[in-house]
């Protein structure tokens, strides 16, 4: 490397505390300018299109071909969030937002976010910031208890929660312990080429793509990752699961992994955990609960049952960044036992040393994830359940579900329409009695008018309209805005 | 499951988009306040003691057992960052920061972060917000034109950037990517534990952990990672490295993934990227560069070598969120053929699909990185390098690598310390001659000072006093102070 070490073209002599055109002033009155953008953007959000989709290529066409070589005002920049980015944007924020899930950005989890960023702190490492690692560990400790959890998740014992991005990371990073559990820890030293037998993971062929993702990424390959199938209602066959796990011991194959779903991506079926936590006790298995949309719901008393098995789980993760409504990225993963995670992804390096983590006495959070960085999360994890409050969420979440129940009764009344399955919660599934080519014009029809927006999936093999309730912003007029739609269109289909 | 479906408890009658105590006047009142917290934290951040650490678990006596039942106000919650939080913080924005690396949260990337949580929209697919996707893909072409980095890597060829959070998550994903293609995607299907023999990676003994936690992740394993030993300056031995991939292949292995690179955590040294990449070459393994620290030098043309052999190779990152201000988290990773990565991580569920994927014509980043969900990350990026200019952040750098020479240069004058190695750019490491317990010592009084933070390493056995000189607030005058301090004390230890 010759990289000359000075640099001679240099002539700054500005103190870097002064770098960049924002001063504190100018920082403070951005920032008060673009609080207010977002506060007028959210208050007027109804009146958007919720989904027009621009040309392909469109908005980076408006950007210049390279870099400014100068500073520009913090005014002309902001201005290009409307002007740029505006024209780019899928509103997921919108009162008729019924598509995917609910990716709730509250006001409370935006200033949990931005004091993050102000702060700017990095948790790899208790000593790094010690408030990061324990409001983060307390918080979690809350939730077990609002939720109804099993003690097992909580810090005081051998488990703890721990903050990821997505639960597509919680996956994975539960499903490397898994594996290395089944394997004594062998293949985290050795590899799976020295395993002389392939380790097989099991989930229904209704789970997120995610847990194929972490199967493959885990190195355990596509093909021994096993799709049980579903039910009619959705839930995975625990008959089934039961035959593969033993055909697989027969062919000396080791099955390491169940991912068990609490509410899966495309109809919000449940699995049933209590059967499957038991198949996994007698044959050893990690097993691991993804409630990534629907556990918000355990807040609620009489949702409880969608926690019954936890007890048994090694490890159980959510997603506030969806229901819950804190902003994306927010996972929480759960352990049962933090040594069996902490050992299958620890390294510590010289540098990161220091008395605290020696001490044994604290968290290092670094040790729970892929990343070694992380930033402050917790806080707006921790704005939500404060301005909120329990009873606020709950409150939130039974208003929720009661509109989908009403939502779906209406469709039920409709002789065109039919529930694909009977909604549990908030995510409502139907199809048009015509068929897939009808329920297409219809879905078609509905995102053509604007005002809403719904995705789809596939259920034994039928074409899906899912009417996912859970934006913020939704309010029971919104809701019998788009039933009106729907059930008017689906007459005419 | 047996979830009631309906929640009798509810009576709820208000609107959900009234819900949670924050309405949009609210929101602005509150939002005001933290943007002015923000700022006011900022400016009086030098008369804070640097990293002064509470109690392990003091954090936590001060919060509540219990999450609140009813919703608290906002004025109370953002009272509380003083009260509970700041006990806690270790001020890594603060002038004196000298520790690890510079973890720079500039005015601008905080606004960029308020403004992606505001609009709260999903970037898994072109199609869930176009603007979040170009934006990304241009700004990050925009920096292959600003770093002089290889046109391969733009995103009008086969190659183009993507943003990931941690040059963690880079390292795994390209790892993954070149576990694939030295298998022709066999283990992606089948495992590893099917291909009869182990795949090998190479990195220098200097290399960051998050390579050794990668390799462990995707199933490889530890033993078959070969640590090559540096230099006396810390650099990758190119001599080593093809010895270890011959025996390798002598032994019947498969060399599959060399990661070199360009600013080791320890002491910044730079490996032989040219001369690695030949070997790569040669013997047809993946080259991942890691410049996570030390990449936005390239910025300025006269640390330009530092970019040599990037036009070979396979993948190359840089973290933003390091020494280019923007705050965490915020890596790049650039890749040569970005159909190898496609291909090696992406499942498409019919829950995702859509036209504009089916058309071919767009990019869903969601196949270019281990979570599904991502955020509008680009929005800082662009912020930042909108509002500095490529001249501000070139200034930055130069003044940063300016004191540090400056620095370096006074320690190379002081009898009783020596450089243990000379600092290419903006990280001196520096030893008592006396020794590590001198050294220790060292860094205790440096530290114990309060208006500094400096962390240590070791290198080829000896004990390292690092300065990392890179913080946006660091001026002249800090790190002459800095310097006082230390050579005064290292005639008295």
């Amino acid at each position: 490397m010759t990289a000359a070490p000075h640099a001679p073209q240099s002539s700054s002599s500005a103190p870097l505390g002064k770098h960049g055109p924002l001063d504190a002033e100018g920082f403070r009155r951005a920032g008060h300018a673009l609080v207010d953008w977002i506060a007028e953007y959210r208050t007027e959000i109804a009146s958007r299109h919720v989904a027009a989709l621009p040309e392909p290529g469109s908005i980076r066409a408006m950007l210049p071909e390279h870099a400014p070589e100068r500073g520009e005002p913090m005014a002309e920049i902001l201005a290009d969030l409307d002007r740029v980015v505006m024209p780019g944007i899928v509103h997921w924020q919108h009162p008729g937002w019924f598509a995917y899930f609910p990716a709730n950005s509250s006001y409370e989890s935006i200033l949990g976010e931005l004091a993050s960023a102000g702060l700017g702190v990095q948790g790899m490492l208790w000593s790094t910031s010690p408030a990061c690692t324990e409001l983060e560990i307390h918080v979690l400790d809350w939730l077990v208890a609002a939720m109804g959890l099993p003690r097992r998740f909580l810090s005081s014992g051998s488990g703890g929660g721990v903050l990821q991005d997505t639960a597509s990371s919680a996956a994975l990073v539960a499903l490397v312990a898994a594996r290395e559990r089944a394997t004594n820890f062998h293949s985290d030293a050795h590899g799976l080429s020295a395993q002389g037998r392939a380790i097989t993971c099991y989930t229904s062929d209704q789970a997120h793509s995610s847990i194929e993702k972490a199967v493959r990424i885990a190195g355990i390959g596509r093909e021994f990752l096993r799709l049980i199938p579903a039910d009619s209602k959705g839930a995975m066959r625990v008959d089934l699961l039961e035959q593969e796990i033993l055909r697989d011991r027969a062919l000396g194959h080791l099955p390491a992994f169940v991912c068990a779903t609490v509410g899966t991506t495309g109809v919000n079926a449940i699995d049933p955990v209590v059967d499957i936590a038991a198949l996994c006790k007698t044959h050893g298995l990690w097993l691991h609960v993804d409630a990534a949309m629907s556990g918000t719901a355990l807040l609620c008393e009489e949702f409880r049952p969608l926690q019954e098995g936890a007890e048994f789980a090694d490890s159980w993760c959510f997603n506030p960044h969806k229901w819950m409504p804190v902003n994306f990225d927010c996972d929480v993963l759960w352990i049962a036992s933090r040594a069996e995670l902490v050992k299958a992804l620890s390294v510590l390096p010289e540098y990161l040393r220091n008395n605290a983590t020696d001490s044994g006495c604290v968290v290092d959070y670094r040790d729970w994830q892929i990343p070694l960085g992380r930033r402050f999360r917790a806080l707006k994890l921790w704005f939500v359940l404060r301005s909120f409050g329990l009873g606020g969420l709950r409150a939130m979440v039974r208003e929720h579900v009661e509109m989908a129940q009403d939502f779906a009764a209406k469709v039920r009344a409709q002789p065109q329409l039919e529930l694909v399955v009977e909604p549990p919660l908030n995510l409502v599934c139907l199809a048009h009695r015509a068929g897939d080519e009808a329920t297409q014009c219809l879905i078609d029809r509905v995102n053509a008018d604007g005002r809403f927006f719904v995705s789809h999936c596939r259920f034994h093999g039928k074409l899906v309209l899912r009417v996912s309730i859970g934006a913020l912003a939704t309010t029971r007029a919104h809701v019998a805005a788009l039933a009106t739609l729907l059930l008017t269109e689906a007459q005419r289909v």
